[in-house]
């Protein structure tokens, strides 16, 4: 423990939050018992942390506990999600009577925080992402003029995870002293004692040496806490971790700091025992059966129309420039755009928009996992996030893009440098499973432009749609295809090329989109027309249409696409087509294997997405 | 700097070593201006420390680098591979001849380090991974009686990512003291300086905070970085840290500490003035054309059959269960496999393998990162990894699932509590998209067993087949479907209900299989025989088989599954039928939004995967 002098608290202040602790602990154990499951042990080792923080230190308006003037809470350890719920319910931000709906189907009240939740700006419940939200919702706070502080809770277990270390660099580096982390440490994992046990003064070096101020405290002697919170919220600079000494289970004499209490509720018998620990026991107050849930989640605020494109047809950019470009056109009519760079900037061209808003680029530098959570609490704050790394890397935050599918966040994702047609680098380099991956995140739209205009325009439907876009862009230069007033609505396509005579329908996107137009051209010197599909919106589908072109084609259908075969263009077309009956003759064109280094025409020839391929694919189905 | 005593070391060793670095520093500029891309600038900052470890510290033998009882190098900074080549070259693993092939389409010399070339133990050129897999190699090695030691050489750059430091606090844990990290501080990023430029220090404390033993030394001076190395292999009980303050581009005047040379090949015209100051320049030995790969990698080692199984039909177990079990019992004829847990052993039932071999299961605590890599180090190791976690928490370690499929590495994941089907605890705690992530790795299988007789079948198979096996278990109890004695080849699939008159064929897998059974019974009371298919392999898909059974049943098919409907079950199935050319009447039945807490039965009906929709699916097709 450091020996940091305490500031003297009023004990009437001080028999006020004991108090709230102990019905924080009341309601902990008797919501886990009710549900039959859930982590009450571990909602008891911050009991004291919690009435600290929601009935002292923590400014915010019960009536608006998401809004920009507000403190704000993170709780990290989302599987302590019922003192949280408590902690709510005795602030004033949801009825007490709904707390014994924890976990229940009809309840907003779930196992683990989600964002429907008044006062819940993240889902939790995937250990380690708390502390970059809490760092992206403090900058966001910051960069609107508020003053508001933002406070997260962290168990000890969650801190092995690198990318709590990803946000501590992160909030150092940036100064953001707004931003105070908390460490929960009682010492017990899931299946065994934590790494370090209760050896807070391991943390408190850690956080040092990533150039915090951080201090060890007893996180059950509600002065020590108190005084810690204070000074976290009076320190200048730098950001403040306060490593709190706890017991899990604290209060109930037969679960502190007992192995194999841990997510498991108290059988009725012994909480009988457990709450007689805690008396006197307030009467449970019954549900009305009305849901407290926010009615919606944030939408993007509106902007202004950008200033028109001026490309000409055929000329030669790469889609990741024309996503540079786009962002710094949106920059000028939208202030809320915020990049989010990892120190790949001159290749995806996000670099663009930062020569123009040197102050709205956010350099994430390596840790992709810390850009996307640091995004999401941007959203939260109404910024509009667009973080943006090679294609390949964002697998790196898949589990961060996972959570804010269920956080219904309005993050922004450009991959850039997708697919094999990035050539030398080789296959580290090379993304091929990313239209898999995100495509399964529930709501999210997945755009793959082929040219600098769809670019552009995706760009922008991006900036205004809720929820999560994954935009897909390429390396090699591609010519620019459509007029500078096209539309590109999501979901939809583009049939780029038709004729009557239609045999079969090549669908490609991006690189592909390419090798179709001359696999066209071939197949037209050998008296073959087929029709070639731009799919620039890989989810949502465009079912309708794709139907409409694969059945004027006699269902003969090709596709190609600069990715694994497995959850990509491929698979979503031809399931559809199977979903709606269509008899179809179809060739899936992927690349089938590990590929290799070479230079990139020479890769999708090798690995089978060339013209050449299409048009003997072409030639095998519709003879 | 630390003010660390040197040893002394003879004037004509260090020339010897000097010469060795101008030696390397040529080949990989020429290297890299012949290919017309690469990373010269980040190779010529680590000339002298690979100098250092290739001719002096690293003893291992040059006809067999990958050998248990040698010493390993990873070049966790990737794209220096041109000087690791040049290394390698120079110390007889490879000829020297090949190097100017590089980033070639028909070398074996790649733009990032890939596991066909001799010395190399995993594909890097994803950042921050090295260390992990060092600490495996490590381990690897100490379990094994060898003595070796592993050397890391990481940039700064990528010192960012958190999984750094998951392998930092993992190998300080475990004392893992044949394990030496060196960081190539040359303080310039990819698009701008580093997060901490050439503040080396800032490492240092971060690696002592870790526990480890660190030192700055100036990376250019080999008396020094020699010293240090000694240090490093000399240490007994804690990994030894190696913080080289470098210059990007060291040796060539007008690239050293030079922004905008990274990634970037000197253009022939500079070359030559490049070489003028790195002179005498040997001449360059014509490539042979002959590749020098590995003509295979490691396959894992045979071992003996298990004991029998004794389950009892209809009995009720976990998948999750019999994975421990399974794992156990393997572990009596298999002393090579090694659980790898994330402190959550008492829900993935790796206790059980625990409990019978406490000394094979390594804890990884929650840091899914660092035990997917460290897996990978003991495979190199020959070792057989089982890294089980929560399905949704291996979506943490995607990208280096993703880099472990591109090194045809020979690990196996379980994922447990898949689905919907865990219920209270949440989205957040199931994993829905596990298998549209994983599917898209090259090579890997994609396992999914109902009972228990299958998961134990199923964990052999793992156990004995090369490359990437993923496994999906179950939360709830599930009656055994097969005897003792049944077999699950790879691929395959279980016709477990059939008649005459099936008018639709219904697949699932987990769960899901079960509520097929049960509609199988609801719609057999209305006169409607169906045929249930147990797809206990996802990947590779047993295409014949699906065909037969869903032309049976005149082509109509209703998949289901505890999945999002992109990349799973639905989606392979109805691809691969359509590819046939299959006309289908189709459902696909999966979780098609982000869930909610709530009883498993609850949840299956709610989100349309339980046997009443599974049976409206068939009346409606089958009609």
């Amino acid at each position: 423990m450091t020996a940091m002098p305490q500031s003297a608290t009023p004990t009437s202040k001080i028999a006020a939050l004991a108090e709230k602790a102990r019905i924080l602990r009341i309601h902990s154990l008797r919501m886990t018992t009710a549900a039959g499951s859930g982590h009450p042990t571990s909602c008891l080792s911050a009991a004291e942390i919690m009435a600290a923080l929601f009935f002292d230190a923590m400014k915010f308006d019960p009536k608006n506990p998401n809004a920009l003037a507000g403190d704000r809470f993170v709780m990290s350890k989302g599987h302590a999600a019922p003192i949280l719920y408590a902690a709510l319910a005795e602030a004033g931000v949801i009825p007490v009577s709904r707390l014994m709906t924890l976990r229940t189907i009809g309840s907003e009240l779930e196992g683990h925080p989600t964002p429907w939740i008044p006062g819940v700006d993240a889902a939790t419940g995937s250990l380690g992402q708390g502390l970059s939200v809490g760092a992206g919702l403090a900058i966001g706070a910051k960069r609107q003029g508020s003053d508001a502080h933002v406070f997260v809770l962290m168990g000890d277990g969650e801190m092995a995870e690198g990318s709590v270390w990803e946000a501590a660099e992160f909030a150092a580096h940036y100064d953001v002293d707004n931003l105070i982390a908390i460490g929960d440490v009682n010492g017990l994992g899931q299946s065994q004692r934590t790494m370090y046990d209760h050896d807070a003064e391991v943390y408190q070096r850690k956080f040092e040496s990533e150039g915090w101020t951080a201090e060890v405290v007893d996180g059950h002697d509600l002065n020590a806490v108190l005084a810690a919170l204070g000074r976290g919220i009076a320190s200048q600079g730098r950001p403040h971790a306060i490593l709190a000494r706890t017991e899990k289970g604290h209060g109930v004499s037969f679960l502190a700091d007992k192995d194999g209490w841990h997510g498991k509720a108290v059988p009725a018998d012994l909480l009988v025992k457990a709450l007689a620990e805690l008396e006197p026991v307030p009467a449970i107050i019954p549900d009305d059966g009305k849901s407290c849930a926010r009615k919606s989640l944030a939408v993007p605020p509106d902007f202004a129309a950008p200033s028109a494109l001026t490309y000409k047809l055929g000329e030669s950019i790469a889609t990741r420039e024309a996503y540079g470009t786009a962002l710094a056109r949106l920059g000028e009519v939208n202030e809320r755009i915020i990049a989010i760079d990892g120190d790949v900037k001159n290749s995806t061209f996000a670099e663009t928009f930062q020569k123009q808003f040197s102050d709205r680029l956010i350099q994430g530098f390596i840790a992709e996992q810390n850009m996307v959570s640091v995004a999401l609490g941007l959203a939260a704050q109404n910024l509009v996030p667009f973080v943006a790394t090679f294609a390949c890397f964002l697998a790196r935050a898949f589990d961060q893009v996972r959570m804010a599918g269920i956080s219904h966040s309005n993050i922004n994702l450009c991959g850039s440098h997708a697919g094999i047609s990035i050539g030398e680098d080789g296959p580290s380099q090379m993304a091929l499973e990313d239209l898999a991956a995100f495509r399964a995140i529930p709501g999210a739209a997945i755009l793959y432009p082929s040219d600098a205009v769809s670019t552009e325009k995706l760009v922008e439907c991006m900036a205004r749609r809720p929820g999560i876009a994954y935009l897909r862009t390429s390396r090699p230069k591609t010519a620019v295809l459509y007029a500078n007033d096209e539309k590109f609505p999501i979901p939809g396509l583009k049939v780029v090329c038709k004729s009557a005579e239609d045999r079969a329908t090549v669908i490609g996107a991006g690189v592909t989109l390419y090798e179709a137009l001359k696999a066209a051209d071939q197949l037209k010197a050998k008296g073959i027309a087929i029709r070639v599909i731009d799919l620039y919106c890989v989810k949502p589908l465009d079912t309708a249409a794709l139907l409409e072109n694969v059945r004027a084609t006699g269902g003969c259908v090709v596709t190609v696409e600069d990715h694994y075969p497995e959850g990509g263009i491929g698979e979503t077309v031809l399931a559809a087509l199977a979903e709606a009956g269509v008899t179809v003759k179809a060739a899936k064109l992927a690349v089938d294997r590990v590929p290799h280094s070479g230079l990139a025409p020479e890769l999708l020839e090798k690995f089978g997405i060339s013209a050449n391929h299409i048009v003997a694919a072409v030639e095998r189905l519709a003879k």
